[in-house]
């Protein structure tokens, strides 16, 4: 298969694939995903990201109707179907199928999951961000499928010819569109804690580990955009792209005062994800 | 037909209908909707629940495929092939379908409609309340389908035996889940004004016409949890029951001071919707 869709066990590719119109995720975006990049047929990071889905779930009440291990077959069955082993392997689970009404149904869970094809995005690309107001909601911890928000930010960053929105809470910054980010500051990784300002990435998770590793001392605490502005650098974290550094904040250079620092961190992650995804 | 589902230029029951897995509403929630009654085949306040939904899309850049005129013709043609002419009447419009990526993609939006019986609830309801802290995004004011943190309000109210929650933000009202909320106090209606923290409800602009018919005078400001508490009357409205009265919040009583007054509101708005809806 080129690309594969999945929902409640029926298999096809994604574009030949419909759902109910009656299920949750079309009036109420009532459901949680999680995605992770797989090379070679090997699915990067796998049991993490399958902890932050099922934690996501539980927030929101939500049964998925897999254990744990059931889930993990089922991907990497899938997995072994598809034409090239390099996909974005993305899976969601909505609350459900029923008529519109905003209180939970009586009925199970709907499982779904899609792979195609896609690449490690490059690591090296120099990435330009804007800066925008966070307009979003307070749970920002739970991978929903309520993203309005994030559509629109990083919608906004594309027109400005950019790569990425950060986002900031009266000048605290938060993360980004679809990203976590971070500076150097004094040698140091300054991060904003995992509170529900923020989604707990687990390319962060990875870049704070790996800090720990290299000896550069980590610092979870809130930052403001003035200090992203003045910070040594700048650090992009997401699972596509594993760990980006920003060259341009709102059209003026930002960061490039420790490239030998961000350059290990880069050449130390992406081996991290080779080695772990190799043939 | 009893139920009728519409995609696209597709009808069918609604329990038949799928859409595809690609339409951006699946990953994002990305599209908008209104709803109202309709009765005897009559849609109510049609006009301006159009106004509001092309509104609600141009705020997030979405390109309704219809004109106003076409989306009327095509709700007024399929509520006429019901069995019933009462009925929920509920229309979206999402972004389109495509890979998920969150930037815009180069498709055309989709248009969804579905129809089911219901009948307008009974306005003389006495609705018990909860209280909640409103942790929603700042764009309340746009109808969209990102709707999780109204669904888990909603979930609490029904959990706690009760018919809505009272949404605030450090203490100031915001709405409801899926209603707004007015309190009458020392005679005078008080509203939370129509910013970012509300969506401006069909209902509330009759309550507030009615109230100027009936020379009460309308304060559109903000007010605390504790004036609704203290408060003379507690008004709740929503498409689907135009007036609610509460009489109870967080499992104390609040209201019941000016009975004459909400009385002759419920007896007018309902008069309204019965002159519009008749054969």
């Amino acid at each position: 298969m080129k690309t594969l869709g999945y929902y409640n066990g029926k298999f096809a590719e994604i574009d030949e694939m419909t759902v109910p119109m009656n299920d949750r995720v079309c009036y109420f975006g009532d459901g949680v995903y999680d995605a992770t990049m797989s090379r070679n047929y090997k699915i990067f990071a796998l049991d993490e990201h399958i902890d932050r889905f099922f934690n996501s779930a539980g927030l929101l009440k939500i049964k998925i109707p897999h254990t744990k291990d059931e889930l993990k077959a089922l991907l990497n069955e899938m997995v072994r179907k598809m034409d090239s082993g390099n996909l974005f392997v993305y899976w969601q689970v909505t609350r459900g199928t029923a008529d519109r009404n905003h209180a939970f149904p009586e009925v199970g869970a709907n499982m779904w999951i899609t792979l195609r094809p896609c690449e490690l995005a490059d690591i090296y690309h120099p990435m330009k961000l804007i800066s925008a107001e966070d307009t979003r909601f307070l749970h920002c911890n739970i991978k929903t499928l309520n993203l309005l928000p994030s559509v629109m930010a990083a919608q906004k960053a594309a027109e400005a010819g950019c790569d990425e929105t950060v986002l900031h809470r009266g000048g605290r910054v938060t993360e980004c569109a679809h990203s976590n980010v971070h500076i150097i500051q004094d040698g140091m990784l300054k991060t904003a804690p995992a509170d529900n300002l923020i989604l707990p990435g687990i390319a962060r998770a990875h870049l704070i580990a790996m800090c720990k590793r290299l000896g550069i001392a980590v610092n979870e605490t809130p930052y403001t955009l003035d200090e992203l502005r003045q910070a040594e650098e700048v650090i992009v974290t997401s699972s596509g792209q594993l760990c980006g550094v920003a060259v341009e904040l709102d059209g003026q250079p930002v960061g490039g005062k420790r490239p030998e620092l961000v350059a290990a961190l880069q050449k130390e992650l992406l081996a991290e994800f080779m080695a772990a995804t190799a043939e």
